[in-house]
């Protein structure tokens, strides 16, 4: 491919995104649906314009990578300290319950016969892929709506980050009873071991970012430090610990959000996101989408696995954040807020169909799930917020 | 390659650019030449932290696109009409006498072979290298010597500006005569066209963005749109007119200058050049420039090189200017105004690089050039200025 080819998927992707954003705001859902329809529409399912490519999976990163660091930018320290125990016992529920159901509805379609029998491995599988939030998308809807700084939404990225990390402990576990070669205390002490180095590298960074902004406040080399930061962070993350990277990226905008100069960060992040990576992240998800309508029993499957999905991060988030104290609507914002799933939940299929435990017949329900998430997540959402006035953000 | 491993080398090339640049803007050298000695040291020929891939190449890409889109943003469409015939004749002498010189130059050094061989494209791409003279380090000086608006100012930014036009033009017919398949005669053609086609879907989407924009002044979507546009363009000028895709991103610029939004967009398109894309192109120049100090006939072909391309547009412009009734002093003012070199003798290069008519060998003279013409201009500017009060700006 020649290297100026990427200039007419880009023209294509942008364009098209936009249009749908547009058309999707003025159907009172988020550009983000409508961005992820605009890769439906693109891709090799529908019109076949644009394909998967290299190019557009690393955009789709960088798109990804700078949307959590927004997050991070945007969020309140001394409100995820207060969040913090809450957010913690809605997260563990958060993943309990998916998982749980999601075990379940496998053995009700395909039967138990065993402890450790494949089908037993292919519904922990299942289960695994239903417990990660994808944050990504719940932070673009509360970014538009205006709700990122409220404790709710708090309270959502906070235990979103931690349903994470628990997220892919679950997997690995899952993954080491199958394979001996992994052991599962190691992930622990990865995990506690990053967020340790980044508790200790971000004090240090922060002052160092300090001094830097008390000298030379509102200039070019803030917000670029800021990314070199973001993208470091999220790549030690993923390459040493086995952590996301998007934990990474959303742990340097934590790090930098007490700054004086965050919001002039942020706004300097948000224009290059906004403007080319993140429809790009979007578009990319419903390119990957292949719409395959055969097996009824699968599409059954397929369904249920959708419904059970949404149905059991509502219950499990809501039930926790009710017994934590929130309102009615409150708890349900949360559990609503939580049931988005991306491209965490495609990876663990991913690594799940890479060991042998599912069949890649699956990644369908996880791409149907996917969709339906980023689509209804908005929509409910809007609806849930509909009734406040928008806070200044 | 795993996706996240690209932000290793986005952290590292953002971070060392950014470091580099500011060492060399305290060396009063433009943060430009700071970028491309971080891609020196870090590309293969000294530390190796940073290997060309087609994930830089296609960022380096955007890159340069974005650049050549914000420098048509910035154009004043009818200053530059109204500066006229004078401003017009000095940069066609200002482009035509370092063309023919610097051919000329490379065929003393390295030979005639005849028409239409690699030798002779060699000779036109470094022709095509001399003419484009950097807007934007005489504007700083200017701006520092209080100078602008003066006639020698205002005369030196028109024909700078139009010298960038007629150097785009001139690097179009060096690669359309390249394509062994093209007819000269086509190449004009296909050229005119693509004026003629840019001119009236210029004139319509110009009429569209105006719409757009009284209707919601300052919307992201004028922007965004804006991008669709210059990427487009891009893509169609080179795919179906043979014409570089720079070409098209320019035009794309100028299409947009006189929006009322213009400085809008031009703003969000800097943010995204300046924070991540602009860094990576000037970044691969280096990382694409081979050290090689054991050519003697190569390292005296850069010093002439240097001399030809400084001498060429102080005595183009220079003498086409008096022959325009500016006085001798005038005269020498606006010649030696005329030959900074930067951004778009660097792009050139590269375009001859990318289509296989010179060697990266060549971006060794090039640097050279660059540094050179951006420590000299200024000194040589203030001398001549020092006798005059400095207007109010």
């Amino acid at each position: 491919m020649e290297t100026y080819e990427i200039l007419r998927d880009l023209a294509i992707i942008l364009f098209v995104a936009k249009f749908c954003g547009m058309a999707s705001r003025k159907a009172k859902a988020p550009q983000v649906a409508g961005q992820i329809i605009a890769g439906l529409l693109l891709g090799p399912s529908l019109l076949g314009l644009i394909h998967p490519s290299d190019f557009i999976s690393q955009m789709a990163e960088i798109g990804v990578i700078l949307v959590m660091f927004s997050a991070g930018l945007e969020t309140d320290l001394s409100d995820l300290i207060k969040t913090g125990p809450k957010a913690l016992a809605i997260a563990c529920c958060g993943v309990f319950v998916p998982f749980l159901c999601g075990a379940l509805l496998y053995f009700g379609f395909y039967g138990y016969d065993g402890f450790k029998t494949a089908n037993f491995f292919a519904a922990m599988s299942i289960g695994a892929i239903m417990t990660a939030t994808s944050v990504s998308i719940t932070v673009a809807v509360l970014q538009e709506l205006g709700k990122v700084k409220g404790t709710v939404g708090t309270t959502i990225l906070s235990s979103a980050i931690i349903d994470d990390v628990i997220g892919i402990v679950v997997l690995t576990f899952v993954i080491g009873f199958k394979n001996p070669g992994e052991k599962p205390s190691m992930v622990i002490v990865k995990t506690i071991l990053f967020f340790i180095v980044a508790c200790i590298g971000g004090i240090i960074t922060y002052r160092m970012f300090k001094w830097l902004d008390n000298r030379r406040p509102h200039t070019q080399r803030i917000p670029i430090l800021g990314f070199v930061l973001c993208f470091a962070l999220a790549y030690v993350a993923e390459k040493y610990f086995g952590i996301a990277d998007i934990t990474g990226a959303y742990a340097a905008g934590i790090i930098l959000c007490n700054l004086k100069d965050a919001d002039y960060i942020d706004d300097k992040a948000h224009i290059s996101t906004y403007m080319i990576f993140a429809p790009i992240f979007f578009v990319s998800i419903g390119l990957k989408t292949s719409l395959d309508f055969t097996d009824v029993r699968f599409l059954l499957f397929c369904l249920a696995f959708v419904v059970v999905a949404l149905a059991s991060k509502i219950v499990g988030c809501g039930i926790m954040a009710r017994i934590c104290r929130f309102n009615f609507s409150d708890s349900l914002k949360i559990g609503v807020g939580m049931m988005t799933r991306g491209e965490v939940a495609l990876i663990v299929a991913q690594k799940c169909l890479s060991v042998g435990m599912i069949s890649s017949q699956f990644f369908t329900a996880v791409i149907l799930l996917i969709i339906c998430s980023s689509v209804l997540t908005p929509i409910f959402l809007k609806l849930l917020f509909a009734k406040e006035p928008a806070t200044a953000d």
